[in-house]
């Protein structure tokens, strides 16, 4: 059935044998366990197969073997994605209407968090990162000045990796927390193969530098199904009553009726990652290194590797996570992206305008890598020749010659970093009443929605923050570009957004 | 793959095509679609596959073909259970800190959803049934008086049918929600075949009947994997507002990375029910008729039918819920789970002091129906056995001869509607200091926490309520009985709940 190998006396295999036997289901689910092998092990809570809201048995025992393969004092499973995590962590960690310190940067889900709550916010803004578009990490020195100047803050919460990949200082981050006496919650929702990689091949895992909550989707990164992740706690930082807040709501924000399929497969996932995945990341490495080193000749596309992070002045990057940098010329990310699957076959998790992203995990194959390969040294060859010629024209980088590095430094109003002055707390900007607006006519209004590209789902505008002329030229354009802006209206040729009223 | 068929242009039919082609995927989930064909079908949000938060594609087409199949103005498919929705539903009908009327047997994400938003409640009791130890349905007249009572409610829930099949007059309860101008919302998780049943064969539809809100889990009652279901909406009463709001509260509740097998898990139980499926449900209910027509020869058995309806006093009940009273004594419901699984290998849903509860789906097969009643057959023998040989002896009522009847109304302490006094919202009783006291010692006291039985999860004392010595004695003999009581502590001999200090 399933992570390529049955673990002996692990919940698929219980599952499994379960489904073989002559048991009569007189529960659910409805389909009674027939019609597909799927459904054969897909079951409800029945004796003997425990309860995740109130685990006591074998859920128990698969959860507390997961924390002491992680290290951490407790570990939960997550059945509604991170963002379940994300939010009960959020709940948990601070009281209704409390401070929260959060990288910019953060995931949809912790502001949802926020939303929920009535919490205030202070923002941490990540780096820029000269020239790629992508943004950076959230820097240590920036943590302690906030704290100093929020001493109410009751957490730290920061993504790390990024979606493109970038580590932030976890160690630091977490020491000036703990110096302020409040817990780090870290979403590692893209870095869960950290925690199995040996030192050096990828960066190390924020529970292992001192985060006090981490937040790791199995699937993004893992053989794992999709939907599927893992909470880790640990308890120094955290203490009882915060930790005991976080099962709370895990119970709250997760169905009372937990997919087993789901269940068996984290479980799965984490026994193979601890015996043959460990082996099967290192190949991964070892691959990536190669590729890395082969796109070094392509003339028009920039693939940054690990080397890189001196120079950018970033703590670390997840080498997994391939961004193929083009400029924002005609031929840009948008247009990389749509190449490569037409031609190619290639399907990219996600473009933006100035580079696509593609990721890899453990299960990736040489013939994917060197197919990638080709698709981009393909591309750039297109490109070269169309500078030669001067054929690329529309307002683009791609009609003057030169390295990648000129070109990316146009149309900065991409890298640009936008700071938008809030004149109230999320929840109540969301309770107030709203109107749709022009966008050309919302300047000095403020939001009464989030505005955010997706993927990955990180707002540029939230409710209560006043919009700016540049965010709105920056917004129109990454409409104008093909990415997919969630907030902005369209009707006909006009695009409106939600601003309060009055 | 699966739903015993793949309808031809269906989700599941295209994510079939998808894995069969040669598109090399650089994206989550990190499996690959590799080591399995559950995983070679488990993608995320890529081109042409439309995202559930923002669904403008396939997944809004299927949406809306499963709204016209059902009769909603809007439909949206659940991947974190009948929970999210039940949650996003309570959200966004009412107002924070607003008030809803409740049925006081609503499942725990009802007051999940209550407590997140500061709620106040009004609770409506269910109707006692005599001697079967099991709640009944809410009365309209009852939502009439508390309505009058509070004319600020805002939105009015109910659940129906109930875990055992109780079925309330939902049209005549919507007419009174309507007649004050505010919603209803209907818990139907346990309800979802109603949709696809002829007249008569299973009660309505409580959209059919006027319901605005409607959440339906699909596994429970159809063939589709846990943790998925369906939420519906009719704009009449609701509003558009209230609707924005709904939904704008899934995409909080519910994962940003939705499992796209569920999706098309529930895309192919929706195809498969309005086609198969409509005939398999008929044919269940003529072995259910014939099931319960034999069962009328046990002695110490009662298996009420529809026949009882009228006599009990009830709107409606779901035939495929197969209460088997027992009385309160040493041969109890507990009991009777216990030996049907032993010697039989019938696995029930559930058991209580007074009955055990199987319950049957269109997939359910004749031979399971059969084995069920030779168990039935088997237990009552033994009963009888013993009640001749006067053997049965611990505190119950099994000394005694007589019919079901007799020995039904002994305990009454299960049977007793216990209508606990609050002090205070859920959200504030819930933030304030606790500590664990000895359950003797907290009559008088307020509760800081929930205690419920589960399953099915409908508390018996909510936070903010005064413990009472009739409720103090009722939650001990649960747990005597083995039943699982959540919200206890027990710690040695001690049994401790959660009780605001001071």
């Amino acid at each position: 059935m399933d992570i390529k190998k049955v673990y002996a006396g692990s919940l698929f295999d219980r599952l499994m044998r379960y489904a073989a036997s002559d048991y009569y289901p007189f529960h659910m689910p409805g389909h009674k366990r027939q019609g597909s092998d799927m459904f054969s092990i897909d079951i409800t809570e029945i004796d003997g197969f425990d309860d995740l809201h109130h685990a006591e048995g074998i859920l128990k025992d698969s959860m507390e073997q997961a924390a002491g393969i992680y290290g951490s004092d407790e570990s939960c499973y997550l059945i509604n994605g991170s963002s379940g995590g994300i939010l009960s962590a959020v709940s948990g960690c601070v009281t209704r209407n409390g401070k929260i310190l959060i990288g910019r940067n953060c995931h949809r889900s912790v502001y949802n968090g926020i939303f929920l709550n009535g919490l205030e916010t202070v923002y941490l803004y990540p780096q820029i990162m000269e020239g790629l578009g992508i943004q950076g990490g959230i820097s240590a020195e920036d943590v302690e000045k906030a704290l100093r100047a929020h001493p109410d803050t009751q957490a730290v919460m920061i993504v790390s990796p990024t979606y493109e990949g970038i580590v932030s200082d976890v160690g630091k981050i977490a020491q000036a927390a703990h110096d302020h006496g409040i817990p780090l919650i870290v979403d590692e929702a893209h870095g869960a193969h950290f925690s199995f990689a040996e030192e050096g091949s990828f960066p190390r895992s924020a529970l292992v530098q001192g985060a006090d909550v981490v937040i790791q989707s199995l699937h993004k990164t893992l053989p794992c199904f999709t939907q599927t992740g893992i909470i880790h706690m640990k308890k120094g930082y955290l203490g009882q009553e915060r930790m005991e807040r976080i099962k709370a709501y895990l119970s709250i924000y997760q169905s009372s009726s937990p997919s087993y399929l789901f269940l068996a497969s984290i479980e799965g996932c984490i026994l193979y990652m601890e015996q043959e995945g460990k082996e099967k990341l290192e190949e991964l490495a070892r691959m990536l290194e190669v590729f890395r080193e082969r796109c070094k000749d392509l003339k028009s596309i920039y693939v940054p590797g690990r080397e890189w992070v001196g120079k950018a002045g970033i703590y670390d990057m997840d080498p997994s996570k391939i961004v193929m940098s083009t400029g924002y010329g005609k031929r840009n990310g948008i247009w990389l992206d749509d190449h490569l699957r037409r031609s190619y076959h290639l399907e990219l998790e996600m473009k933006e305008a100035g580079y696509a992203l593609a990721l890899t995990s453990l299960w990736d194959r040489k013939e994917g890598l060197e197919r990638l390969f080709q698709g981009l040294r393909g591309a750039d060859r297109l490109i070269l020749e169309e500078m030669e010629k001067g054929h690329a024209k529309t307002g683009s980088g791609m009609e003057r010659k030169g390295s990648w590095k000129e070109r990316m430094i146009r149309q900065e109003i991409f890298q640009e970093r936008i700071m938008p002055r809030s004149v109230c707390k999320i929840q109540e900007a969301k309770e107030k009443e709203w109107e749709e607006c022009r966008i050309d006519d919302c300047a000095g209004r403020a939001a009464a929605d989030f505005i955010y590209l997706y993927p990955p789902g990180i707002p540029c505008l939230t409710p209560g923050e006043i919009v700016s002329e540049k965010l709105i030229e920056k917004i129109k354009l990454y409409d104008d570009i093909g990415a997919s802006v969630h907030g902005l209206k369209k009707e006909g040729d006009a695009k409106k957004i939600r601003v309060i009223k009055g």
